[in-house]
Formats: structure tokens, C-alpha cells, sequence
């Protein structure tokens, strides 16, 4: 008998929900409008109840308290949402639908998607980036997700301003930091108008891949994962990945001599193998894996 | 009966060996030279020999292979050290010993020391950093080093420049990442004198800061460890402490609301537990690792 697994890529707009199988097959999904927490969940359950799942993995957005011996594990935290701040999110679940639940960021949740079914399938380690309305990236190493006191936020890292750019930075933590001068809305504001509508222009996406390559050269140098999958809306802009990987092996300035990040480096930073499902179906292999250690 | 270990720090200078106990106690140890592989291995082999050893661990200077699946696992790779260069480190020490051997870098040896026994025992992850001759980092996540194609190489990051900094640095291969600035050789060259001659002079140390919280902001953003210990012979300056302290909490620009880096940072950013010990202990946590994966 097949067993079913529910997942929730939780995000600002939209609530993706699926049901899926152990080996990362979709069964049945439906998407849901991000509204109040007292307006979404109850449709999230109620699509949950049609079927009987035995595990649930859920990937949300930010920032979330991932520490699983807090007091306030499964929250969502200090986010910008308010119907949602301090939401005791996997406790909603857990009490509705009584089944071992998986928990964690929605990049992570991607990073694991990739790593199971997509483009790191066979490898031991990636790191999944999405450069979109903000930009997140999560890590799995050894097959087990990256975390310390939090989650991480490899968005929010410092870059070095490209000498010529007078743009001051969106974040309004930190300014300049990589989402404060690589983000869409970074790029909307920088150059009055949308990256979808830049496809064309050169220099755009010269100096985006400049900041972005300065990340991946970070995580490298940090984690060494065996493959990087960019995705988000930026990846859609398929000029960006050899200018990304031609910068990335300038800036290691053959400090490695690994394959990975030299000749083979085509193959090494590459856009996701899962297309957009990569978070939906990680949270089956989240689920997948709170049904195993339960 | 006690279960005797092995361990040896392997460093440019000398190499530490060391027999211990499984909590970490170390019996015998001795100090020999580093010359050429010819010279110095028999004299390692005699010390252990001496002593029946159960397992080893191996903290070397690097880089060196430590993909357990590549066919060069064990050797060091392309070190300016000639007569090391592509030395099969592990296979040498284990024909002649007969015993698991754990092999790693002397920072992730580090790392594990301080995870084990040190400022970081009762966390789940921690980072070790040593800022001297060169810098270097290791990270112990869940228990676990974190190696991924390669060992982490993280001394070598981007960072920005201070305004005021015309230094050009001294990395051969990235001029001016952290290693290039902040490193024994680049205080010495910026300054005309060496780091320990310098003690006296706040803004020699000021910029040091500058550039080691930038350092330690891009570990905490893309690892979030629970615990960052300083160690090297930059960390003797204990002014220096109070000073990366502040610069990190500024860089982080309110973004983590976890006390660990925010009201308890004091206890966060701290120098070894072990002092110069970390190394070797860590060594030994090594070869208790490699018995126990036997």
C-alpha cells in the first residue's frame, strides 16, 4: 500500500499544499491565498482531511523558530506579516491532523527537494539559492538540513559594492547587503523597472551576476557543497548562469582544484532540476523523514 | 581498562603528538619538527609505537583530501610545504599502525576539540577561527564536521575593505580577501611590525575587528553556529574581543533577535575553552569517532 504524505510550501502570497508519495510523486495539490492565519489554515486542513496522509513537512516562510528544544519551536517569528507574527504554526497542524511533522524554512525545504528527487540527486551536499521578491538559500549537508540557533540567512550576507553602482540597498536591515542590491525589488528600483522587462539589457544582469557570484563564492568558500541550484525569478533569465559562473571561478582565483568549481563548473551551478516544485516536494521528504524518525 | 588514542596535529612548524584517554586526557605527548615526510613520519611512528593505541586521529595543515570517496582521500594536496605536496598523510600513518584513523583539517581538529570539551561542550554547533600565520576555520554542525567536495576553506572570504585601508594585502590568490588582510603577515606588513610589537596601538586592532566581524557576520548569516570561538595568536590580544563583540552586533543591524547574538554575545564570540590545546584534544575526539565507525 502506498503510503501519503501531506506537504505546505507556506509563502507570502500563496499556500501551496500537496499530497504526495515517498518517493516524491504528487498525488493531489491545491494552491491557497495567503490571508490571515484564521482565513488559510482552516482551508489547508480541510484539503489535508480528504485524504489520510501519515506524515506532514512543511516549508515556510520567514523567519521561523526552527530550534526544536525553544519553547517556541514551529512558530513563525518577527515577520512583517502581522496576521502571522508569532503564529504557532506547527502547532496548528500537528493538533488538527495528528501525524508526525516535519518543520523548516521554505528554501531549506526546496534544498532538500533538489537534493532527494532534482539537480543534487546523487551528490551528498547542495545549496539551493532563490533570488526573487527576496532572496533565501538552504543547505543540506550529509542529507541532513543546515541549521545552528536559527535557520540561516544566507540572503542577508555582505557583498562588495561594485565600484560603479550608486544604488543604496533596499534591505532595511542593512542596506547594501546581497538582497538589499540583488533582490527583484532591488532591481525594480535601481533601474525603474522590472527584471522581466530587462531581459534585454546587458548591463542588468552583468552587475546582478556580479553580486550573486560574490555569494555563491561565500558559500563555497564556507560550505563546499557538491552543486548550487539557483531558482526564484531571476533564474528565469537564462544569461544569468554563465555570467554567474564565469565570475564565481574568477573571484575563487583557483584557490580550489577541485573539478566541481573548475572545468565542470557548467554542471556544478545550475538551475533547479524540480522546476518550481522543488519546496513541494521537499516537504515530502520532509515529511518522509519525520515519519522515519518517529 | 583504558582505551588509549592517538592523535596528531600536524602543523607547518611542528608536528604535536599525543596519547589520550576517551574523554579527552591526554597521557604522553611529545613536539617534532616538521622537515620532509622522510624525516619527521618515522619519528611520529616511533612515539606511537611506544604505546597501543586503539585508533588515531589526524588534525594536518592543508589542503588536503578529505572526500572519503575520492581516490587522493588522505593526502595533501597542493601545499607550497614541496616535499608534502600530494603526500599520502593517512595511508602512511595507517599501513604502518594498523589502526581506524580519522583525518581532517587542524581547524576542523580544532573545532571538535572545543565542541568536545571546550567553550562549546552543551552546544549543538559550534565554529572555531584561527587568525595567525594564516586564517583558517572549522565548523562541527549536529555533532559532525562540515566537509562538503572539500574542506571548508574559510579564511579566504570576501570582505570589504575599510574606506580608510589602502593596504593592497597579501593573499597570492585573492590579494585582499581576509586571510590577505587580516592574517600575522598582513598586520605585519601594514604596520612594519609584528602583531605581538603592537599592543599598545588601538587602531591597529580596531581594523583588525573591522575585518574579523565582518568574517564571523558571513559564518553566523550562512552557518548560525551556537558557539564562535577565536583562537590563534591574534585572539592573545584580548582587546580584541570587546571590539569584534561590537562590530558584529552592528553588522547584524538588529536582524537575529536570538540572545545568543544579541544580549549574551559576550558568551557567544569567546577564545578557546582548551587555549592551545583544541587541536590535539580535538585529534583525539577524532580517533574515538573513527573506533566507534569501525
Amino acid at each position: 500500500m502506498i503510503v501519503k504524505l501531506g506537504s505546505i510550501e507556506a509563502g507570502g502570497t500563496k499556500f501551496v499544499c500537496a499530497v504526495g508519495t515517498e518517493s516524491g510523486e504528487i498525488i493531489d495539490w491545491i494552491t491557497i491565498p495567503t490571508k490571515t492565519p484564521d482565513e488559510t489554515i482552516p482551508e489547508v486542513l480541510a484539503f489535508f482531511q480528504k485524504h489520510e496522509i501519515e506524515a506532514m513537512g512543511i516549508g515556510s516562510f520567514g523567519p521561523i523558530d526552527v530550534k526544536k528544544s525553544s519553547p517556541t519551536y514551529g512558530n513563525i517569528l518577527n515577520t512583517p506579516k502581522l496576521p502571522w507574527k508569532n503564529y504557532p504554526f506547527l502547532e496548528k497542524i500537528q493538533e488538527q491532523l495528528q501525524v508526525p511533522t516535519g518543520f523548516t524554512t521554505d528554501v531549506n525545504a526546496a534544498a532538500l527537494g533538489e537534493y532527494a528527487y532534482g539537480a543534487a540527486k546523487h551528490t551528498d551536499s547542495c545549496l539551493y539559492i532563490t533570488v526573487g521578491t527576496g532572496i533565501g538559500a538552504g543547505a543540506v549537508i550529509n542529507g541532513e538540513l543546515l541549521e545552528g540557533f536559527s535557520h540561516p540567512e544566507m540572503g542577508h550576507i555582505i557583498i562588495r559594492r561594485h565600484p560603479d553602482d550608486r544604488f543604496e540597498g533596499v534591505c532595511p536591515y542593512h542596506k547594501d547587503c546581497l538582497e538589499g542590491m540583488a533582490s527583484g525589488p532591488a532591481i525594480e528600483k535601481r533601474w525603474g523597472k522590472k527584471g522581466i522587462e530587462l531581459s534585454e539589457r546587458k548591463e542588468v544582469w552583468e552587475l546582478e551576476a556580479y553580486y550573486i557570484a560574490q555569494a555563491l563564492v561565500q558559500y563555497i568558500m564556507i560550505l563546499c557543497p557538491e552543486k548550487i541550484i539557483i531558482g526564484g525569478g531571476v533564474s528565469q533569465q537564462e544569461t544569468i548562469f554563465p555570467l554567474v559562473r564565469e565570475k564565481v571561478k574568477e573571484l575563487l582565483g583557483g584557490y580550489f582544484t577541485q573539478p566541481e568549481v573548475t572545468e565542470q563548473i557548467d554542471d556544478y551551478i545550475v538551475p533547479p532540476g524540480l522546476e518550481n516544485n522543488a519546496g513541494i516536494v521537499g516537504g515530502l521528504v520532509l515529511a518522509k523523514m519525520a515519519l522515519e524518525s518517529k
